[in-house]
């Protein structure tokens, strides 16, 4: 029997062991980690801690959603319960979590960071708190030199294009934090022309453009003013989250006048919505193509189930589900779209849905080349496929259906400021995977070749395909 | 190699042996049968077999599927062969069943009930044949004593609205055997308006429950008096076989000219089925919810689809297949309609396509709470998916979403008075998921934490879920 | 270690490794390729390559497109590049698929064919391409001898309903080369009524046929007429492109009309084609049952999905991806329409997504028997599927769902010469699959039922099945 999570934790073969010893330790191997949710506020101020039920159960919707599926009140979940007192419904909670990520992400951050080697339950609950808020009072633990403990060479953060983005102006000119804090683009609001708050949100695309948007034509001037914003700021990616890449190709007068109901504030059908945000994607994608950002398209998620619960809490906060049924034909078509007008970007596709695992890594195979490596990736394993079984599964698909040696690899996608070790749990699986193929003669020990391999996922291939101002390792 | 099916089978690491000797043996830890389709009038009249090909092949429509895809002909299936002859032509199917569950099944119930460890072929029919006759004339082998020697304790059967439950009541006065046998609510044919027995039958509930159905308001009294029926008799649990789970809404007047026009006998529409379908599942859901039962949904199932072969045997004779294509968006819908009125049972969903495990993992992750563990539940993996690969992904999938720890676990699903030693194969396969993450550190050797779990899955968490009158282990 | 793709390849246990050596090697038990689509001429003409590039490279969209992601410029994959160019970018392409069938397809032939041990890369593609370039001037490389030493005992090419087969008839002439080559009906053509090229194709095959086609009755007088041409060429078996197995039922008159549009040069619309192909595939399948032939249905697949790339290439050159949301519901009810009239033929169901695989395991089932084994097969893990992991899954699913005792196994579904070792790749990774159920004490270890399964699934079952004038082994 191996030991509870201890250095060689998912390492099953020596090769595993050396290759993750070798080319993918944090400590060696830095972390990239180019889409999170972290508030650069926060990096800024060098935010400080009260405790371990802030840093984990603050804002941490995963750990919510699994109390509540422990029986667990909400007042100790999101309400005004006492700080000691949630930590200990948690604590409550993580034994029966055997299988899941949070309780490996867990145990990972309280023994990379806290040091502590045990395992969280009722009876050490206790011991666990002191341990953990006697360090968080510590300097070591502010948000920057978590950042810094963690080897993290650049961070981008989530950003909606009418921010002002000046945390990262201030994070960039302060020379005593080096590590690159870079905005990504995320403009759900401008595509979400079904919603209530579409035209009030253009409204404050107007204003903060300086543009007055009255049409398509100063729609997308207001927004390549922001897109210069951005760019002049670093930023090197988009993201955008859809319930599925759909395409419905509308010709130039629909579209204005959906755009033209929407702005007089009547509701637009679904069909309209399906058409103008087919427009606007061909338009933002153009767009990023020129300025050589990457497009990711994260899909497959219907949010806010819960009606009572959004009420009272609002979005993510734990009741968003997996929307399955995404036609891998409006897929194809979309990118076929830009393709055939050369406007095709680098582009990242996820999918909550990991039935879509083998369709996308077909589908990416149809639009490669023009002198990138792996210009289409597939994402990796997100949010609800974040942990061994959904990574695995994604990478032993991308390796069938595509150039596994050039996936960019992990990427937090975390609020959370300890959730670095998630590329530590990535690079293990990663190692076993291709440790294993080694071990069983799939793969020859060519050390040369699997040092590519390995320091590629983990790192160098992210810094190659994003173009980010860093060096290989 | 490990001996064929031996006292270890499936337990591949010692870690996993120690879980199931101490926590999962049958001998042990008894068995729960919350969903099975039993006929209790066999367990009050302590029925008799007087052959293998009776228990066997008598009505177990796996096996027919099993044989005809062998190629074997009808008359040695369903039709009028000797028993003999019968048991011959399933001796040379199983051969070729390496894999298939049934292969396990049988060979489980020969070793466990009739003392048998070799396999069954045809070079040994005549030696098994033999053996289990000679067996099934012993007293040990009527139906409650088969029941006893599986050391059930409680089994729910499934019945219609209708009926009278006067098995269950004889069973319950019957002082000399005390494992409960409780109905458990299908109200399939109030939900399928748009078959053509529907209007006959709503005459026929008219009748059992005294009220003249005449539209929604009276067909939900009439069906008020069924449920207190089956409450009276002990009933904690209902059951659904819909094709999915649908959710289109409709207005009350809308739903009462359906309603109006199927019981005139028009054909309603699929579209007018929906609504129907959806305004009497939340209904239903409501009375669940009051009376504090458990709302089982199974869904994915295409039925009777070999016209020629219904029209001799009728259903459930081995002709049904998996329908792809349940929307997740709907399932959610469904839930968050009950959700928003406070009106959610607790809710076990299980899915005949395996792709839907996910989805079904990140649904019921939306709407647990009120002080319940897992209020909401993925259901074993069922039918077509009860087996190896289905069992151990099934548990993956919870796992990685949710919380296993608190997994009601295995259910018959059978006609079969032998099949309690399915149960004995989930947990093999249980053990065998959680030795192999202890083995391998993914989990603590924690004696406290893991017989929690085991036994928890086993049998603990189903006597809490449903609220059994039963003693925890 | 095992050492790198070495003699017990894939062979992970002992139990694999005797299965293997008794049952499955290729040269103890010969190659029966039922689907493929080399070139019959290429037999008749005993064609030699010139160098390695010709043969590996020279029509292989599999190759093209994983050298396209990697981020090579089209002049060296289907351009005018020097073939030692061409050849190096596949080198360079080669060291990052790991996990991927092509790195292993690669090797396998490497090493069976030209006996050369190490790893194709940069560093050795110098040493490999002078080896390979050697190697193939020699005698034993013609086209019959890769065949012969492949040990193939029967081929059946991929044949349009138009084709005069002459070069079938002149293989069959030449009494010097004793593999038979058999056509396969694939009327793709006949099927596409919504192809611009259908009224031309159709004026094509009245020509062919002698038969003037005005309407449905002329067109299937027609069809009997080439169909009747294929039987006297030995044909056994005819193949299916399909999107998705649609069942759309439409009467006689309206399916007339739809033809009549169709020839008239009008355009057809969705449904119409829908209906038309519903009504052409009931007609093909009632011919082939009354000849006794397979149905092969290919589905899943969405073609030419770079229009940019289409234009300047053509079809079936690497942009084509799975097509998902295949209704299992519409495959169901076309095999029961058939099963109804009493006309199904004996039929492999393939689909592109591996997702169907559950859902195609259980429909087959349900239209089993008539004396014959596996009537209704599911076919091979085929094209993005053709991997460990993917013929892992079938092979798994068929054996949860069906008896995979009488799985009729691989096919190369290849235009390579050298792709036959794709069937070793298979026989090791089913003696794997097979011996760890023996190992692990699921199967016993008896050498007779083990036998008949490694033989029948490599080579024997097949022959039984298509009914090929070839004796079992």
């Amino acid at each position: 029997m191996k030991a509870f999570m201890d250095r060689d934790f998912l390492l099953d073969s020596s090769v595993a062991k050396e290759l993750y010893e070798k080319y993918a330790d944090m400590e060696k191997i830095p972390v990239l980690d180019y889409h999170c949710h972290i508030n650069p506020r926060e990096i800024y101020e060098d935010r400080r801690f009260k405790n371990i039920t802030e840093v984990w159960l603050g804002g941490d919707h995963y750990k919510w959603r699994q109390m509540r599926t422990n029986g667990v009140e909400e007042k100790y979940i999101t309400g005004d319960a006492p700080d000691r007192e949630k930590f200990g419904k948690w604590a409550e909670t993580l034994p029966g979590l055997i299988g899941n990520p949070l309780y490996h992400w867990s145990h990972l951050e309280l023994k990379y960071y806290f040091g502590y080697e045990g395992n969280l339950n009722p009876d050490t609950a206790e011991e666990v708190w002191n341990l953990c808020n006697e360090k968080l009072s510590e300097d070591d633990f502010t948000v920057r030199n978590l950042i810094r403990r963690s080897n993290v060479r650049l961070i981008c953060t989530t950003d909606d294009p009418v921010d002002s983005l000046e945390w990262h102006e201030k994070i960039k000119e302060d020379k005593s934090f080096d590590v690159q804090v870079l905005p990504a683009w995320r403009p759900d609001k401008i595509n979400n022309i079904e919603k209530p708050e579409f035209r009030e949100y253009i409204a404050r695309l107007s204003e903060v453009s300086g543009v007055e948007i009255k049409d398509m034509e100063s729609l997308e001037e207001a927004i390549e003013n922001r897109l210069d914003h951005f760019e002049d700021h670093g930023c090197r990616v988009s993201d955008h989250a859809l319930p599925y890449v759909m395409y419905v190709p509308a010709g130039e007068e629909e579209t204005e006048k959906i755009l033209e109901k929407a702005l007089k504030g009547e509701a637009v059908s679904n069909d309209e919505s399906l058409k103008y945000k087919t427009a606007m994607m061909l338009f933002l994608a153009g767009e990023y193509n020129k300025r050589d950002w990457v497009m990711q398209l994260h899909y497959g998620c219907k949010r806010d189930n819960n009606t009572l619960m959004y009420e009272k809490l609002g979005p993510d906060t734990g009741f968003d589900c997996i929307l399955n049924g995404a036609p891998s034909s409006e897929l194809a078509d979309f990118l076929n779209a830009l393709s055939a007008k050369d406007s095709i970007p680098k582009t990242i596709i996820y999918s909550l849905n990991p039935n879509d695992d083998q369709a996308i890594g077909s589908v990416i195979g149809c639009f490669q080349g023009g002198g990138v490596r792996s210009r289409i990736q597939q994402g990796s394993a997100w949010w609800f496929n974040d942990h061994f079984t959904g990574m695995t599964n994604q990478m032993k698909s991308l390796a069938n259906l595509s150039v596994l040696g050039n996936f960019i690899g992990m990427l937090t996608d975390s609020r959370s400021f300890l959730s670095y070790t998630r590329h530590d749990y990535f690079r293990r699986i990663l190692c076993a995977l291709v440790g294993g193929w080694v071990e069983r003669g799939e793969y020859p020990y060519d050390e040369k070749l699997l040092m590519n391999i390995i320091k590629g996922i983990s790192y160098n291939n992210a810094v190659e395909y994003f173009g980010f101002d860093l060096e290989k390792i």
